[in-house]
């Protein structure tokens, strides 16, 4: 079928306002956020129905058009980008945005793929509930893509992942037939737990339209401290003493390198270094409560005190007020964009064990300093998960061409490294097309085979999101 | 190939002293926990390494022999035992009960899947950690079963099911191949979540030799109440009421009816009704932390005044110390003991939403009361996860013949009710050999043929506990 044929077919099917064709309307669905890919598309699908998506897919499947799922187009591993074919047509969700249901005495919402994730943190506030994911893009992305790449961000120490947070699932499959486990029960021992494969899956299986999802008590208390530490084995070990001492409330701890302050300090107006002198190491954790009054503040100094008596931590300040709160997690939320502004840099989304993190720091930074000249490290992140951001820079004065010249070796590099400590070379970035080699290289014979047998058994003709996560054929 | 030539090909497979032959030495493998089935078997495989179970999965794939995965034969429902035919033969992990390793500053322990849940418990306390999962059968248990059943128990509204305890498994395929996903991280998408899809599976798609698993700080402080409430609706109240009040810190929220203390009371020496006047209904309610110092006990008794004076609790007593609280729990877990005592039952293990529960016992009640006079409600459970043990006790007086040939119709009304609510037929259970018509009856025709064709993908042959989750040929 010509693009022509497969637009008119399509504009039958879904209504000619349901469908995108114009060159202008397709432009901002053919390029991921970070620029990595430019793909072609003879139409963008814009259904407002959950019947209309399965009226697609059942016409894409017995046509053997792939398609593409599109959220909030924020992936970093340009999981949402048609390739360069100009043969996979794009299926957006942002229609499918409604919130069906909040329940508070269930501690439940079930929403739409569509739905911003502010928005769904929103609805659960407005019903006196918390909804924990939280990071950076959450002004625009979409929880379909939160789920399909099961995302991370900042609390997953304390509340887990998008995986955790899933109750249920309503999914269209390839076939067009839709598969709904739209409850919202905290127990279901029923059967192989099919929605898990689904979160994560990268629309590579079929398309999320809904979820139901856990709430949590609102946050009514919280303390916030940015301390220095003198290297990361002490923020481990800070780790620990905290989720002991507040009774497992730590729901964030981030690690920060002195080059996390001077970049964002040089870089983004208002952003100050909080201590009075310069550290090597430093985290930035917070602890926060429902309790209508509770004791974090006093808990976290003394957990700090104690720790300063031995040296686990060197110095250190708590916010005093939600100004100096938000003081704090604005330097650790602008680095990333602090090293945009600085220069090129390559990224590693990583993750070890938290135990080895410290050993692992050290031999990946050792490799950077004798191998990588022309880069300086920016690595930080998220500690209390094992997951860091390993990121290079662009070093003052160097080259870019030198320096961008290393990235084959430096990801080989840090990426074996990984493997050795039994890490994994992406933590909360998913695959989508940037890393389908990687997970070639590193994921186990037996675990990939699986995984082209799971893809097989749901994606026969293989039309979801060919290309991403898996090869469309096995080597 | 005939029993005797099984037997000595499996001898010299894995060595006659890791086998069982002799019929004395079957026994124990043929009969289920519950006493519902016995089967046949050639022989029991006790293997000491997971080579052994590859070899082992290897021959019987190539010969189409199916194999019994068998933990601690506690299963509700029959999974563990092989069936009439003398076909099947047993895989007891028993010997494979190494704990690998216990990390503290991770958070994590490697066990095997022969470890008896006690012993994990025990194995996280000497390194002054925790692992949550707590169940009537914990003595004798085995992590493997935990795992193939998603196991629940009283501690799933604070710390969720065994599934949620999962960071990695290692796993032997149908084929004998080995699928490690060993690792201890929080973080990891690469790739589709394979792991999830083994817990729960009752075997039938793989046999679990080892887990990592998630590890939490020790509890150092509790407040546990007793309390009477005017009906189910008030026990959903108090425990929002309670999840806000004291910082999520609830650990287990159990509903019982005054049945339950009657019963006991009368078949259970020691137990003891909590307050001086009856009631219709009860909570025993827990609230845990790790703080060092921590003030639950007066959040509690706040939270509950608060609720008295609100007419949604009627009255209630905490624990004053340890053996006032040891009490409360036996008196909630003899229950099934004194329902065993005083006569035959027809029992329910089903979840509906949290909020709709009360909804859901009025309706169930209702339909029992009219339709099963030989018949006396004993519906009791977890609350706190929707999680109802919806049992009839044989009547006194009753005639246990005309109460048993209630039982079709009963399990008939009961789990079509519990689809009107939206809510699963098998909170906890599993499926087993037991409810493979119910998933038949109850899931959707899309879930179960995707179901259908995940045990295809992963076991072509269908040797892995035939017979089980689903039926060996789909109908």
């Amino acid at each position: 079928m010509d693009a022509k044929d497969l637009r008119s077919r399509l504009s039958v099917l879904l209504g000619a306002d349901c469908l995108l064709t114009e060159e202008a309307q397709l432009e901002p669905f053919l390029t991921d956020h970070r620029k990595l890919y430019r793909g072609r598309t003879p139409a963008v699908a814009l259904p407002r129905t959950v019947e209309q998506v399965s009226r697609l897919l059942a016409f894409c499947n017995e046509n053997r058009v792939g398609v593409v799922p599109h959220g909030g187009n924020t992936s970093y591993c340009g999981g949402a980008t048609p390739d360069e074919s100009g043969d996979q047509i794009v299926l957006s969700l942002r229609r499918l945005n409604r919130i069906r249901n909040v329940d508070p005495l269930n501690w439940s919402a079930v929403v739409e793929a569509g739905c911003i994730l502010a928005d769904v943190q929103r609805a659960a506030q407005s019903a006196d509930r918390f909804f924990p994911l939280s990071l950076g893009s959450e002004g625009s992305c979409q929880i379909g893509g939160n789920l399909s790449t099961n995302a991370g961000g900042t609390n997953v120490v304390r509340y887990g992942m998008m995986r955790d947070q899933v109750l249920g699932l309503e999914v269209v499959l390839p076939n067009g037939r839709v598969m709904s486990t739209l409850n919202t029960l905290r127990k279901d021992n029923t059967g192989y737990d099919l929605k898990s494969l689904f979160v994560g899956a990268e629309g590579t299986l079929g398309v999320i339209t809904a979820a139901s999802l856990k709430l949590y008590p609102t946050i009514r208390a919280s303390a916030t401290a940015f301390a220095a530490v003198p290297n990361p084995q002490a923020a481990v070990t800070l780790l620990s003493e905290l989720r002991d001492a507040s009774g497992d409330s730590v729901s964030s701890f981030e690690l920060i390198p002195r080059v996390g302050i001077d970049l964002t300090t040089k870089h983004i107006p208002g952003v100050q270094d909080p201590l009075d002198r310069p550290y090597e190491w430093y985290v930035l954790c917070e602890l926060t409560s429902s309790r209508y009054i509770d004791t974090l503040a006093p808990i976290l100094e003394g957990a700090l005190e104690s720790a300063l008596s031995r040296g686990v931590v060197l110095d250190g300040v708590l916010a005093q007020n939600e100004r100096h709160r938000e003081a704090f997690w604005k330097l650790r939320e602008t680095i990333p964009e602090a090293q945009r502004i600085d220069g090129a840099s390559l990224k590693h989304d990583i993750c070890v064990p938290i135990a080895v993190l410290p050993d692992f720091v050290e031999r990946a930074s050792a490799w950077v300093r004798a191998n990588v000249p022309e880069g300086r490290l920016v690595c930080y992140g998220h500690v209390g998960d094992g997951n860091l951001h390993f990121n290079l820079n662009q070093a003052p004065g160097a080259s870019q061409e030198a320096f961008m010249a290393r990235e084959p070796a430096t990801k080989r590099a840090i990426h074996d490294l990984v493997r050795d400590f039994c890490g994994s070379f992406s933590a909360e970035h998913g695959i989508g097309r940037l890393k389908v080699a990687e997970l070639e290289t590193y994921a186990q014979p037996e675990e990939l085979a699986m995984m082209h047998a799971v893809k097989q058994a749901f994606d026969p003709n293989g039309i979801m999101n060919p290309g991403k996560v898996l090869r469309s054929e096995p080597r």
